[in-house]
C-alpha cells in the first residue's frame, strides 16, 4: 500500500489539529514526522503517529506547551520544552542554536522536559540553508547494555550531523549508537529472521541471533557489538549523547528516561524532566570563507565517492545519499506503508472524525 | 624494563631542547607524550619520540614555530600552527578554546598547519579543571577504508570527550573510531597472533585475520567492522572528525594527510597545510549550575558502574577508569617499555647527547 505524500501529510496534521496542538505546531509537526517516511526511515513516521497522540491521552503530551530559555550564554541556552511534542520542541531549540550562531559563531541548546523528537537528522539539517554545520543528539527510551551490563541503560541514543557542500549535496549523518537501529530488528521480527550476531544479547547479557531478543527482556548493543569489536566506543557514545542531552539540560538519564509507549509508567522517581536532546549549529564562515569551504567539502565528496570500491560494491557511499535518493523517490511515488500501520492509521482517523 | 616516569620526562624534554624546542615549549610537549605512556597508551607515547624527531630533521616540523590565531568570532577561532609539534600546538589552541568558553560560554577551535598531537584524552581534560567539558578530534595518516572502499582515505580519526563529575572521577572517552587503534595490531603482530575479524582488510578489500595486512596494503576498518554490523557509523564518525579538523581550518584532509613516518613524502598536491585538529570546550554553567551538573554526573556514573554485569565481569567500566588507574600505578612503579623503544631511546640520547 503506496499513500502520496501530502495525502498522509494532511492526516497527520489533521490529527494533531484534533488533539489540540495550534496550526504552525501541527504543521511543523507533521513536517518532521513525514520527513522520516520520506527518508526511509519508516520506524520513525507515521508509524509512531498513535504512539504519540496515546501519550497526549495520558498528559505525557502537552499540546499546548510554552517552549522557552531558561538559561542562556552568548552561545548557549537551555530549552524547557514543557512536555510538548519533541516534534515541535526540537525544531524551535535548533533554532535558537542557530540564532546563537549567527552572533557568536556558534550555538548550543540542551534541552530538558521533552518527548520523542522523530529523526535526528532533520534539525541538524537545519543549519544547512543558513550555511551552518548542523549537530542534533536525542537521549531515549532505555534498550541499550553498555558494555558488560546485563541491564539497559542508555537508549539508541542518535548522532546526526549535517555538512553544507557546494555544487554536492551535503553530507547527512544520522546514527543510532547502537550496531543496529531498532527499526531493523522490527524488520526481521516481521520476516521471522535471525538477526547477526552484535546486534543482542539475552536478559542474561549473552549474545543472541534472536529477532525478538530486546522483547524478551534483552537488549540491544552498542556500536561495535562485544568489547573485541570496540562496543565500549559505542557505549561511550551513546553516554556522550546521553549526557549532553539531559545532565546538562535537567532532563531524566540512562534508565530513567521515559518510556515512549504509553502503555509503561515513567519512573516514579524521576531524576529531571522528560527526556533531553542537544543541539549545535556552526557557522563555515566562523572559521573560513563559505565559499572555500564548500570547495573543499565538494573535493572530499568527490574523492572519497570515486574511491575505487571493493568487490561487488559499485562505489563509496557518502553519508546522506542513500536517505536523499529516497527521498525524492517518495516525493514523486509516494510512501509504502505496511498494512498494521495503515489499518492503525484508519483506526486513529476514524476515532478523531479525520479522513485518510 | 621500567623507568621512571621523571626520568623518561626529563630525557623527552631534553631531547626536545636539543633539536631547539624553547623552554616551556619543551616541557609541555613532554607532558603530553608522556601522558600517553602513563595513561597506557603506549604506541602514542616515547615509543614515537624518535619519529618527532625525524619529521624534525626532514624540514617537517618547525621547534621554533609562530602558532597564531588567524580568524576567529566570540566562540570560534582558527588557529595556523606554523608546522610546529602537535604537541605544542594542541595546548595552545584547546587553551584559545576555553579562554572563549569564558566569555562565550563555549569556545571552538579548528586547527591546520599542525602534526601529530599525542594522545586526543589529554587536550579534552585541560577543559576539566575550569569546569568545562572538552572535546579534541584530529585527523591522521590515512590507514582506514571507508565502507565498500579498497583505498585507504582516513586516518584512525579520535574523538575524545572529557565530562567533570563531582565526587566521582571525571567521565573521559578517549577513542579511535576504529573497531581497534593501531596500537592493539601492534602487540598482536609483536605476538604472531591473528587479529579478530573486523579489524582489518587485506589490499582486495577483502576481510582478513593477517594483523599485518595493514602494513601489506590493506587497511583498518571503520568501528563496525563491516556494513551489516554499522562500519558506516565508524566511516561517518572519522569523516566528521576530517571535516571538523581539517576542511573547517585548511588542512589536509582524508588521503592527503601527511604521512607520521618521516620516510613518506606528503602528497606533492596538498590541499592544505599540514594536520588538521578540532578542540571544543563547554562552561558547565553556561547550561545549568556546576554543582547541579556535578551531583547528577556523580548518579549517572555510580548508576553505570554498578548495574548488574554479565556473567565473568565484576563491574560496569566508566570510560576513563582503566587508563586513570592506570596513571596512577604507573606514577608509582614507573612506565614498562618494550626493548625496541628501549634501544631507540638510547639511540637517540646518543645521538644528541642527552643521558636516559
Amino acid at each position: 500500500m503506496t499513500l502520496e505524500y501530502h495525502r498522509l501529510y494532511t492526516f497527520t496534521k489533521n490529527i494533531l489539529l484534533k488533539i489540540g496542538c495550534p496550526e504552525q505546531d501541527a504543521s511543523k509537526a507533521a513536517d518532521v514526522l513525514l520527513s522520516a517516511d520520506l527518508r526511509g526511515v519508516d520506524s520513525h513516521g507515521v508509524a509512531r503517529l498513535s504512539g504519540y497522540v496515546r501519550l497526549w491521552e495520558k498528559k505525557r503530551i502537552n499540546a499546548v506547551p510554552d517552549i522557552k530559555i531558561v538559561h542562556e550564554t552568548p552561545s548557549t541556552a537551555v530549552v524547557d520544552g514543557d512536555a510538548g511534542l519533541g516534534l515541535v520542541v526540537a525544531p524551535f531549540a535548533m533554532n535558537v542554536a542557530i540564532q546563537k550562531a549567527k552572533t557568536a559563531g556558534t550555538g548550543w541548546v540542551s534541552v530538558k522536559n521533552s518527548n520523542h523528537y522523530g529523526i535526528a537528522g532533520y534539525h541538524a539539517m537545519m543549519a544547512l540553508e543558513e550555511d551552518m554545520i548542523g549537530l542534533s543528539f536525542t537521549n531515549a527510551s532505555p534498550l541499550v547494555a553498555p558494555t558488560f551490563s546485563k541491564e539497559r541503560l542508555l537508549g539508541t541514543n542518535p548522532i546526526a550531523v549535517a555538512i553544507p557542500a557546494g555544487q554536492e549535496a551535503p553530507f547527512v549523518a544520522d546514527m543510532a549508537t547502537t550496531t543496529a537501529a531498532n527499526g531493523k530488528l522490527e524488520i526481521l521480527q516481521r520476516k521471522n529472521s535471525d538477526a547477526p550476531t552484535g546486534w543482542v544479547q539475552d536478559q542474561e547479557g549473552r549474545p543472541t541471533k534472536d529477532a525478538n531478543g530486546v522483547k524478551k527482556g534483552g537488549a540491544l548493543l552498542p556500536l561495535g557489538g562485544d568489547r573485541e569489536h570496540g562496543s565500549h566506543k559505542g557505549y561511550a557514545l551513546g553516554a556522550i549523547v546521553d549526557i549532553f542531552s539531559a545532565v546538562l539540560s535537567g532532563a531524566n538519564y540512562g534508565p530513567w528516561v521515559p518510556p515512549f509507549v504509553a502503555f509503561l509508567e515513567p519512573d516514579p522517581n524521576p531524576v529531571g524532566e522528560g527526556l533531553g536532546h542537544f543541539f549545535g549549529a556552526m557557522r563555515i564562515d566562523a572559521f573560513r570563507p563559505a565559499s572555500e569551504f564548500k570547495g573543499h567539502m565538494d573535493n572530499w565528496i568527490q574523492r572519497f565517492r570515486n574511491a575505487n570500491p571493493t568487490d561487488g560494491n559499485s562505489k563509496v557511499i557518502i553519508p546522506g545519499d542513500p536517505e536523499r535518493e529516497l527521498e525524492q523517490e517518495r516525493i514523486k511515488s509516494g510512501i509504502p506503508l505496511l498494512q498494521p500501520v495503515y489499518d492503525d492509521l484508519c483506526g486513529l482517523g476514524d476515532k478523531f472524525g479525520v479522513e485518510l
